[in-house]
């Protein structure tokens, strides 16, 4: 499986698409790579546009004190990334330099600043709305797109360390969230059809830690808060989740005391689009060529 | 000074451009901000897509060993921030999660991972440029974009500690990259004059650290190295540099041994476009409403 991951890596980089930096997970991407990701975002706003989402777009970073209410370090301490800096004086300066010169370790002196990676594009949402008051009847339906972090080097050119995901977020009775998150399932599947790549859909858990972490994952399963969409790209048996459709119950509603007009704790769902992910998924199945692709596929992107 | 950034700032954030997030300088941004933004971003390529400059995209952040290497930390350790994560077992995770509980810090438990954020758009290109061998005969023209984190916290909107910078890069011979510059100089200033905004090119240093960083910003000065678009933004009598314009001389040729086809180590020059600052300078100069703002500025932007 490995060896697929690292052969299909390589390709892309030697077709350009990917530029390597030498660090796995790390990449640049080339013009044809972003224009297929600016594409299919504007393919997810044809389909989710009508909907009267709020957009809303928040840099790679979150605060830390919202980070640390988010409870993220309870269920992913192992995929967070937090943001130091260098806080001394010129004395100071000196000694990081020369152990920089020295090839010794240098970043122990960094100090945390307030700022955290954002581990997905839907965290800097909940406190957001929060701060605006009670939720309107309808609920509130929020459009993000970021940067996010997550620490898991890997040889998976689908396994980034810094990749984007666009989602849709939606805040609001059990009943608007489940219906939000049963017609994105549909939604989804058919807006990957629509680019002829073979998709499932399947149940699924989130990478929980440890051993308390496994129980998560098992009720998360138990309860079917999870599905993903799945999609082969390094490897045939174990294919890639490209999109997510997540039901949190009252998780997020009760961290951040959103209330719906009659004054209960609000559910919330999302659905997650890997975009660098379903890029990935198109080069896998129709080509590095993207000229090449099969016809339906380029007016569905190009128009 | 201050209060009039304070005051833009509160005005923005009550008009909905900005979302506040608690912390300085990290703020999320309204679908009508990114819409500025991306149209100004269509604008630059307008302006200098028909040089033919190679795309490339990188996340936000920068393999470590590069970043080690490009000599950021002796000119701007105060600036840069590196990313950490946790590496620990069981054990130290409940231990992480007892001090976080209990209000201590937790943070000087995190390791440095190899990812450091990008502090220029630009700081990938030279390494990836130097992998691919020697240069053409007729130089390197680069187009990247990116965020970028600077820690610097501060209550001037116009001063994000993430922001995005567009950036063209040019490295050959003096000639080439002093000609390539100048023409930005020029088309810099017609750009931004094409959306009735006030600006001044004027002489400029970076922000170099301690005493020493003061020598190396008066000798920058000196040679007429850095060139910056000034426009008012929070301040009449200090106004914001929207645009860049430098030459680096053989600093990043002898850094990466970047090297002309005659075997002579290269020069570099690149312009940067800070993306956050023109929305900025069009939101003060124009108003909040951009379906008031003049018709032709609008022509220029929506077409």
């Amino acid at each position: 499986m490995e060896n697929g991951q690292a052969a299909f890596r390589d390709a892309l980089i030697a077709a350009g698409l990917l530029i390597p930096t030498g660090v796995d997970g790390l990449y640049g991407r080339s013009g044809v790579f972003e224009d297929v990701v600016e594409r299919f975002n504007d393919l997810i706003t044809t389909w989710g546009g009508g909907d009267g989402a709020d957009v809303m777009r928040f840099p790679p970073g979150v605060a830390r004190h919202q980070f640390e209410q988010s409870g993220y370090l309870k269920s992913f301490p192992h995929l967070a990334g937090t943001v130091h800096a260098f806080k001394g004086d010129e004395r100071a300066h000196q000694s990081l330099l020369r152990r920089l010169e020295e090839g010794e370790e240098w970043t122990d002196a960094q100090l945390a600043t307030n700022v955290v990676l954002t581990p997905a594009a839907c965290y800097p949402v909940y406190p957001t709305i929060a701060e605006r008051g009670p939720l309107p009847a309808d609920g509130a339906l929020v459009d993000v797109y970021s940067y996010c972090f997550r620490h898991e080097p890997s040889l998976d050119p689908a396994r980034m360390q810094l990749f984007r995901m666009r989602e849709y977020v939606c805040v609001g009775t059990p009943e608007q969230v489940m219906e939000f998150r049963q017609s994105w399932v549909e939604r989804g599947r058919a807006l990957m059809e629509s680019l002829a790549l073979p998709v499932a859909v399947d149940l699924a858990n989130d990478p929980f830690f440890g051993r308390a972490g496994r129980m998560l994952a098992a009720s998360q399963r138990d309860q079917g808060l999870k599905f993903e969409l799945l999609i082969p790209i390094a490897s045939a048996e174990q294919p890639t989740a490209c999109l997510s459709f997540n039901y949190h119950q009252d998780h997020f509603g009760l961290l951040w005391d959103l209330r719906t007009p009659d004054g209960a704790v609000a559910h919330t769902a999302c659905v997650g689009f890997g975009m660098e992910r379903v890029a990935l998924a198109l080069f896998r199945h129709h080509g590095f060529d993207v000229k090449a692709w099969p016809a339906a596929v380029r007016a569905v992107l190009w128009g």
